[in-house]
This record gives structure tokens, sequence and C-alpha cells, in this order.
């Protein structure tokens, strides 16, 4: 190992090792200090205190299906692309398992009890946060795939990550509210935009940090460097993505639900959001085909908005303590706004992969590999808007005993609140703001730092023999073989070396 | 959009426009329809009164068991052909998507509570319930897969459903029995077929509906038109199918059991008879060979014959209010007895697909793309004779303390029945006869309905230019792929335009 | 079938027709025995005695995604050769299918309560037991895949069952122990090796059992005979194997574990070692490799090395009745000991792949299909290693209440134990041993067995027309296809037949 190292070092340059070990020194780096923090501040919840709400109260299997969908479900929605198939699983895989230990850390170290006594907690729930915060960086990942190197993506799954874990925490718990309003005079003060947490900080954060990062570089479009052709069975592979995200959707917003009733809403919303949200699909999807055929890309797609767009679920209890049982709801009261919201969502995913983001491309060169934007961005956005709607049109009766699980600071409530329809609707506003803005500045920021030249880059594929390679000769490059790479693979790889040094 | 409908449509009149929007009008249609009538009479159940029976009676793990079974396993294990794959795969989502929603319609406005209050209330196992009307809408469309164009799969799912909801809400609920007996002279009194809910109303009927449909028409053998060679990814395609299938067939047996012990024993029954179903598919299939090797379709197919055989769950809980929890019990007592259901089984399916559906194409013309009769018809018919034996032969005694909740027209039980074995047997003999009889009379008349010329219909291969054709050139021109689709078809479809109209 | 089968005894002699329908005679012969076996001592549980613990103490949902790794998650993680991915799935199905029928009568012979009354109860926590057992021979199927035909695997499967579920027995229940130590003089003692069961009994077992196997024949380079070439779709099955193992990891290793403190433990240990073991892969993978990049196989199994290595989960149940509800859990008691295992874990299973497999192959011809001696050998022993290390190293004061489930014959406990650090270290070091050397002894006389002519051999591919193949001429050979097969097949199939015979 050394041995070659020192001799590449030698004979090329520092310069060239540091581009092939980059990787391996950072995700090093990373992984040690992870170690250093969980040894430090990390420990187990007291299994015989909590144990009861750990896993009875089936935290687990709702957790076991978040977990399905970010590791499997997302990771097989990328391999649509034929030659970076196995890259987005891969790579998916790698983030997820890196986001996961940071965002745990990250969460820790905003919570009370770390404040208090220098040590955090950590249980399925955080488990569940973690998870979510996952879903954010996959989600962004799907604008740049095929445009960035793994380094690159662990660079933006770190800056990312960081932004979204803070913005989330100010969004839900503190805002230092005398900027924005007079009315609210107190520094940190509960902010409490409800109903907006996963839509918001999930799927619109992604979506848009995403965006943002694509806007300052990485200007390929991947699609056209893909193999053209029929139907192909990357397709069917991204159809088990698809059709695993769709399944478990109603889990992934329900699941930090609490109590019960919030939860049961939530996965009915969710359910009726789908199926509505399906079947305009399959409608829109005929309408703008000339021939009436349908697409591909908005079944593999489309038809998971109404999820998006009806995931108005709560605030991660990232400020409860553990016995603090962050209570939160949907606030969808009647199943037919539910099977609206699918059918708008639809429309709206689908004009926007028909008509929007063709547009983007030709004006701003803005490339959207995954066409996040229509599936994450938009429906996002649109919940964002609903949960401004719900909270100004719904008789505050009309909730009945549920009201003050939804919107905790209501007047009358128990924490002494003093909003009503206008108000709330206006935090809702707030928080949606907040969340965009912060995360096209996050994304701008990060796009930039990526640019660096000192990070691994994609090859320009009309550049030849640029540095090395992870994507532009496609999973042949980013991957080598197991056998037969033994004998022949070392040969071929000192020839390359010679080209490329 | 409309420029180019009111262009087209003068230049080639209505009825080109008409076949080419055919499927967005009737979708949406409906899903409007669906809309106005979640609107106007359905509501949830209230979360806070019945919260602790929605989740924590722990119906949502095995709803979501059902629903990835319905979502993922279906549209897999039809995904073997090659030319249809991605076909079968987004159908299979599309109808799914658009039977939950009216299906649970529909079995709404059958409850007590709509009769009296003009509201029903949803909640999970209304979901549960929506989803195993699914089941039998893609059993049937396992039959004529590659045949039927999306606009004639949706009116199939649209009649089927109606159907299939009624004939249950029959079956398990009323029957005007005096017809039938003159020793039950009430009309609408409760039938009670027990234990065959599931196998009957699902498989069964499925099955025999699909079978009825191909015979009126839809003569053309799709495996002929599909490519021949060897061992093809679409075989691995659909083990996702078979496996998904194969591992959640215990939840989707027990899913609508309760209480706890017959859900136990629903589980238990389900998973001894699926091993012995499956290593007795191996041996058959090993016979039927000459060389000994094993045939795959017998392996995608016939080990789930077992599930299929021993799925005697009972009547949904159609006529149950919410307060009212439909008991119901899986009849079989004895371990071993799953185990040798599970043998026949497996012995009849796989003597189905190497016998008898070559000879019923051979004699009757009657093409069964995915083998439906061996899987879900035979086996469901099994289901239903050994429901009839296990009636007549079990000792009342050997039920212990559950005899009731499996048969509550039995005599001495609470609702001061007066069955017992024979006339027990007598009814679920009569449930079998009358599901066969509808399904087929009802596949039928649908069949026909969907040979009317007005209907998209799939290409004769040896018919140049006819309609637009939805499967006959295979997903190829099902979908239109995402880029270059922006310039390069819309020439393409130019040109195609002139030749067809 | 009976006339085809005389036809070629009188024209072929016997011999040929035995190797033709050996795999129907013994299957059939083995499911009869079962059949009989399962009449004469196999019950259910009482459901209305147990009913509570059975579904609502949420063992089901745990055994679901056991079920599902072991069905979907093992097979398709074999799937990577492309021309045996179908056998390897559906030859996974048959062997699991088989042995959840024979471990449940095995282990059931070995209870209390059979010894007792002559019969014995199963349910959900016995089903969870036998799929245990099927993860030991799916790990030497991993071995030896490619190289065996259906005969010889199901062979195998029945003798490593045998030992299997008696070595765990004898090492988790009973040992003599007097021959081992002065100390404990009583004859069948309970031995109380605690938190090795499943790393020992499945992992460790089964790797060593298939690498012994291996040894005395088979010793072909199936990779060698694959087709070469570049990224593949089996790449990608394969990836769902890994996906789903990996999503299921922490159920799998929590699913015997009780109380509800050990299962919670056992979740989140497992969670951050494999989070922390697939940033490991991905850096040690790259650090391997000349040019940095990331290799396929390393990808697709040592990212699971964490799991196993973690997996120290206890003794599973057999001992007990179903009244005694057998205490046991995870031994690691913080977070970063944890994540430290994943990395160590990670780091072992990378070099394996890249050093020491390729140089087992050369100095002794020791082939392992899959890799598993890197995956579930040495992760295996150094769970075990660990064990003895948790056991001696960590102060009992630190397991606060749970000491005493965690190690039942610590001194001071309810068993009148007489153990410490040290005791308790030597009988985990003794477990090891004992489950390594009866593996290694098993695989040794197993694949002698497997070698006797008798029994269908792979054919070799220099040698031409030996006897039908199974594996040599790939999937295609393996499996007849369904249509097409009637004609055409029958004519190639007699032909065939004229040039083997």
């Amino acid at each position: 190992m050394f041995k070659i190292i020192i001799f590449y070092s030698l004979s090329e340059g520092m310069f060239s090792v540091l581009h092939r070990r980059q990787f391996a020194i950072i995700a090093g780096i990373m992984q040690t200090l992870f170690i250093v923090l969980f040894a430090k501040y990390v420990k187990y919840i007291d299994p015989l205190d909590d144990s009861r709400r750990v896993y009875s109260g089936t935290d687990y299997p709702l957790f076991q299906d978040v977990h399905l969908m970010i590791f499997v479900g997302f990771g097989f929605l990328m391999a649509f692309l034929k030659r970076y198939g196995f890259s987005a699983v891969s790579v998916n895989l790698l983030l997820s398992a890196f986001v996961i230990q940071f965002a745990m850390l990250l969460r820790g170290f905003l919570t009370v009890a770390f404040s208090e006594t220098g040590l955090f907690s950590i249980g399925i729930p955080e488990m569940i946060s973690a998870e979510s915060s996952c879903a954010a960086v996959l989600i962004t990942m799907g604008v740049l795939l095929g445009r960035l190197t793994p380094v690159q993506f662990l660079l933006l799954a770190f800056f990312e990550t960081l932004l979204n874990v803070v913005v989330e925490h100010f969004v839900f718990n503190y805002l230092h509210v005398s900027v924005l309003s007079s009315k609210f005079p107190k520094i940190y003060r509960e902010f409490q935009v409800n109903d907006s947490g996963r839509s918001l900080s999930v799927h619109t954060f992604g979506a848009y940090f995403g965006l943002a990062a694509a806007m300052v570089g990485h200007k390929k479009n991947v699609m056209e460097m893909d193999e053209h052709g029929g139907i192909h069975h990357s397709d069917l592979f991204s159809m088990i993505g698809t059709l695993l995200l769709w399944v478990f959707f109603p889990s992934f917003n329900a699941a930090i639900q609490e109590p019960e009733d919030a939860r049961h809403r939530a996965i009915m919303n969710t359910y009726l959001a789908m199926a509505s949200s399906t079947v305009t699909t399959f409608m829109v999807s005929s309408c703008v085909d000339t021939l009436g055929r349908f697409n591909m890309i908005h079944i593999q797609s489309s038809t998971l908005a109404g999820g998006v767009a009806i995931g108005k679920s709560s605030r991660v209890p990232t400020y409860s303590s553990n016995t603090y049982s962050g209570s939160a709801a949907n606030a969808v009261l009647y199943p037919y706004h539910a099977v609206i919201v699918g059918v708008v969502a639809a429309i709206l995913s689908v004009i926007g992969h028909a008509w929007i983001s063709p547009r983007l491309e030709k004006s701003l060169h803005l490339f959207d590999t995954c066409g996040v934007h229509n599936l994450h961005g938009m429906p996002g956005i649109l919940a964002g808007m609903l949960s401004i709607g719900f909270a100004y049109f719904y008789e505050p009766e009309s909730y009945g005993k549920t009201l003050y699980h939804i919107y905790p600071y209501w007047i009358g409530g128990e924490l002494n609140g003093d909003r009503e329809n206008v108000s709330q609707a206006q935090y809702q506003a707030i928080g949606l703001l907040v969340i965009l803005i912060t995360a096209i500045i996050g994304g701008l920021l990060t796009g930039c730092i990526l640019k660096i030249k000192i990070w691994n880059q994609v090859d320009d594929p009309d550049f030849p023999h640029g540095e090395m390679n992870y994507y532009a000769q496609s999973d042949v490059n980013f991957l080598s073989k197991y056998k037969h790479a033994q004998e022949q693979q070392r040969l071929r790889d000192r020839e390359q070396m010679h080209e490329i040094y």
C-alpha cells in the first residue's frame, strides 16, 4: 500500500496522489471524527426507562419502512441512467451511511440535554430524524447525479446536512422573532411553524439546494451522454425505487407524528393523495403526448408527487428531550382535501417535466438529472402554500380536540400562545421563505466550494485525459471488478497511469 | 395542448382524437367523480376514539405488508414478458391506484353507517379491504396481460371491482336464503359463508372473471409475440415479484383476521403451506420435465399456490360499522393439515401449467398470459372445497373456544344460529358456487363490453397501421422517453401521424 | 409420466433414470417425512393463552423483516453471477423452504416439552429460529454457488441443518462441562455462552462449514467460467440483495432478543455498526485500488460486515418452553464501541477480498464463489473474539440492571451462578472453538458425502457429455422455459437424450 503511494508520489508528484487518495483521506478523517464524538458525547437512552415507547409504541416498524425507502427506494429511483446505475445505488448507500452518523451527532448537539449535561441520548426517534436528513441529501444528489465525483458528493453531504439541521432547528424551534415582528419581542421564542417539517425541510430544501448548486457549475447534460435507445432494464430498476417510495410514503409522512391520531391522519391523507396523484399522472401524461401515450419519466416520478405535497408533517422532535413527546399532526382534516392535493400535485409535476424543465435547461442551462424540481421542488412549495392556506381557512372548531396538537401556540392552549388563523398563516409563510432562501444561498455557496480545483472533478468528455475520472467513462471506470482485476487490471492501470500522469 | 387537439380534429376528424384522448377523458371523469363522492360522503374515523385499534392493534404493519405485495409484488410478478415488462409494472400501478379509491367508496356505500347517516368513515381496515379488491383486479389483469390497452384495463377494473364488492357483500353478509332452503325463511339473513373470503372472492373470482373475459375475444397468444431466447433478466425481475408475494403471503392471509388467535393461526398455516408447496413445486416440476430440470414458470408461480389454497380467510368486515370487530378465523387447526394443503396445491398448480394450460389453449383457444388459472384459479377452488371439507369433518369440540369466532351461526352461539357440520358445509358450497357463477358471467359480459370498437384496441400485428397501438410494438410504443423526445420524437410523431391518419 | 420413466429405464438402464429423477425422489421422501412428523408431534401454541405475546409483543413485524432478508435478500445477493442468477435465486428459495420445515422439527425434538409430553408447539418465535437456520445454510451455499447440483444442495442443507441445530443446542444450553472444567461438576449444566448465538452459530458456522466442504472437492473457479465484461445488470440485482440485508440487519440481530431493552440495544448497535462499516468500506476499497476507485464486490459485501461482527445476539430460546421468555441481550453498551466494531469489520472484510481470498485460491485452491469468508467468516470470528473481550473488560456495574439478562450465571443472579469476568470470557472462548471445530469437521464430512458419484454432479466443462448438467451450461440448461417448450424442447430433449445416453 504505502510502497505504491510513495512510488507514485516520487515519480508523479504529490498532486496526483492527493487526487487518487483524496476520497480515502477525507472519508477517513470524517469517520475518525465521528468515533471521537460518539465516544465523548453519546449514550443510549436508558432501555429500562423508555423501552415501552421505543419498541412497543411501534416506532420501530415505521422506522424500518423509512429505512427501506432511504436505502433501497431512493437508490433504485436514481438507477434509471444506464451508465450510472450502479454508481447511483452505491453512492446513495455511501452518503446515507455518512449522513445518519453526522446528523445524529449534529441534532444531539442542539438538544437541551446536551447543553445541560454535556451528553445526549439516542434511540429510535433519533434514528428516524437522521434518516430524514438523508432524504434531503439524496434529493440534492438526484439533481447532480452523474456530474459530481464521490469526493464532491461527500463534501456536499457534509455542508448540506450541517445547514439543513441548523435551519430546521431554527425554523421549528427558535427564531429571533423580534426581527420579524414587533408583536413577538422575546428573543428565542418558539417559532412553531407547524405542519411543514418534512415537506419544507426535506423536499423543498433538498431540491432548491441542489438546483442552486447546479447553477454555479456542473452544467453538463448527463442525459445526452447516456446511451439512447428503447426501453431498458434500467427503467425497471428505477420502478423498484418508485414503487418502494410509493408504498412506504404513508410511513414516511407518519413516522415522526405523535400521538396516534396525528399518525393515523397522516397515513390516511398520504394514502389518498398518492392514489389520486397516480391516476392523475397517467391522465395528464397521456394528455401532453401527441399520440396519447404515457411517458416513463412521469410514471417514475410524478406518481409520487401527491405524497410530497401532502407530506406536511410537523416538526421533528429536536428540542424534545426524550421525556417530551413532541406533539404534531397532519393538518388536513377531510379525505377529499387529500384527494385534491394529490390531483394538483400530479398536474404540477407532469407539467414541470413536460414544459418547465426543458425551458429551464434552454434558458438557464440548469440541468436537473432526475427531474427533482418536478418531484420535490414544486410539490414541496405547494405543500408549503397549502399549509398556509389550511391554517388560514380551517375553522379552529373543526380540528376538535387536536387543535393544540397541531398548533400549540393557538390562543387558549397550554403554552399561552396568542395565534389565530392569520398569524399562524403568517408564521407558516415565513417558515417557507426562510427554508427557500437558506436552501438557495447554501446551495450556491456549496456549489462554489465544490468547483474548487483541489477536489476531484468529473472529466469533461471533450477534454482528453484530465484527472482521474469517476463518471465520464461510466460505471466501468468508477468501479473495478473483482476478478481478473488482480492481473489484467494491474496491467491496464499501469498503462493508464503512464497516459494520465 | 388545445391547439394541437383542434388542429388534428379538424384535419383527421373527431374519431381519431377520441381515440388518442380516450384514456385521459375516462380517467379524468372517474377521478373527478371520486373527488365529488369523497367530498360528500366520506370522513375519517375519529382518531381519538379508535386510535388504539388503528395503530397499536398492529393493523398498520400488516397493511404495509399487503400494500407491498399489491404494488411491488404483483407488479413485478407480471414483468416476466420481455416486451411488456414496464407496461405490466406501470399498468399495475395505475389500476391499483384507481381501484383503491373506487373500492373504498363502494364498500362505504354498503355499510350500515352510510344507510343510517349518509356518511361513512374510513380507517386502516378499510384500506386493507380496498387492497384486497385490487388483488382481484390484478389477477384478472394477469390473464389478459399484453392483450388490452390501458383504456380497456381501466374499464375492466371498473366493472370487476363493482361486481366483486357487491358479490362479496352478498355472499358474506346477506343472501335471500329462503330461495335456497325453506329452513331459513327470513329474507336478508346473514348468510355467513365462513373461512372463504379471500380465496374465493379474490383469487377464484379474479381468475375466472379474467378467463371468461379472455374467452369472448382477445385470442392472441402474447407469449409467441414475445422474443424467444434463453434466460433473460425479465425472469429475475419476475422473481422479485414472486419472492415478495411469497414472503408476505402470511400477512395477506392474516390481515383481516381478528382476534389475535385467528391471526396467529392464519400466519402459521400460511407459512407452513408455503414451505411445503415450494418443495413440492420443485419436486413435481422436475418430474414433468423429460430431463429432470426445473421449469422457471413453475418456480415463479406454483411456489405460491400453497398460500392461495390455504388462504381461507374469512369475510371482510364490510357490514361492520367501525365499532363492530368482525370476528373470523382460519379454520385449519392442525399444522400437518396446512403442510398437506400446500403439497396438494403445488401438485395441482404444476400439473395445470404442464398439462391443462396447453390443452385449454389448443382446444378452447383460451390464452392465459401469466398462467393465472394455475396459480389462482384451481388453488382457489381447492380452497373452497377444503372449506367445505373442514366444516364437515372437524369435530366442533376441536375448535375449543374459537368455534363461534369461526362459525358465528353454529348451534349454541350468541347469534342463535342453528347450523352444524352438514348445514355449514352446505353454505360453504353455495358460497363457492355463487362466486364462480357470478365471476364467469361478469367476465363474459365485461369481455363483450371491452370488444366494442369504440375503445382503443391492441393492434393485430398482421394488420398494418390500424389504430394507435399501445402494446403491439411493445413498450417502446406504449411509452415515450423523456429526453430527445422534445425534438426528435415530435418529428417521428408527425411522420407517424401522417402514416396513420 | 410413468410411461416415460419406464420407457427410458428399459432402454437406458435404471442408472440414468436414477440421475434424472434423483431430485424428485429425495425431495419427495423428505417432504413425506415432514408430513408424517408434523402430523404426529406438532401442534400450534394455544392462541388464547399466548396470543398477546405472539403478535402484540411485536414479534411478527420483526419476523417479517428477517423473512424478507432470508428469501429476497440472500437470494438476490447471490444473483451477481451472470450465468447463475436465476439458479441462485431459485435454489435459495428451495433450500429455505426445505430448511424451515426441517429446523422447526429438529428444534422441537430438542425441547423440554417434547421430552415430557411427546408433543411440541410452534409459534412465531419458532419461525424466527427456523429462519436463522436458513441463514447458515444460505451462507454455505454462497461458498459453493455454481459448483453443486440442486440434489447436492438439498443434501448439504439436510446435513448442515442437522449439525447446526444440535451444536447450537449443545453450546447454548448443555455442555458436559465436567470435561472442560472441574469447577462445574454437574453433568448437563447450562453452559450459557452468551451474546454469541447468531454470529457464531449462523455466520461463523455457515462460512467455515462451506469452506471446509469446498476444500474436499468442487475446486472449480466459477468466476472464470462466468462471462467477462463491464458492469452488468446482475450487479444491480445483487445490490437489491445487499441493500435489503443492509436495511433489515438491525431486525435480524434484534429478532430473538428479549426483553425490550436488549432488543433496543441490538437495534441501535447494529445500526451504528452498519453505518460506520459502510463509510469505511468505501474508504478502504478506494485505498486498495491503484487508481483510487471503488470495487463493486466490496460494496456488495463488505458494507454488511459491521452487522455480522456486531451481531452478537444471544442464545436462541431452544430450551424454552413457550412460557419461558429466554432472556438475552446485546452486550455492547456504548455507541462508540459499535461504531468502532463496524470500522474494524469493514477493514478486515475489504482486506480479505483484496488480499486473503486471492492467496487462498492460489495456495489452497480454495474457491469461495461469493467471498463468504470475507463477509461472514472473518467478521464472525471477530464477533466471537469481541464477545470474549467485552465479557472480560466491561465492569459488571456498567451493565446496570441488565447484567443478569445478559449473563444469567454471573455471581449474584437468580440462577446462583458463580461466574465473573474471567470465567465468563473463558466460556465465550470455548463456545467459539466448539462452533469452529464442529463446523469444519461437519463441512469436511459433508463435502466427502457430496462427492459420492451416486449424486448428480456438475459437469466438468472440459468433459463432453458427462451426466445431465444443471449448471455447467448455465441457467439455460438448469431450467426449461414454459412456452414452445411443449414442442420444440421435446425435440431438443430427445436429441440430447440420444447424445447423452
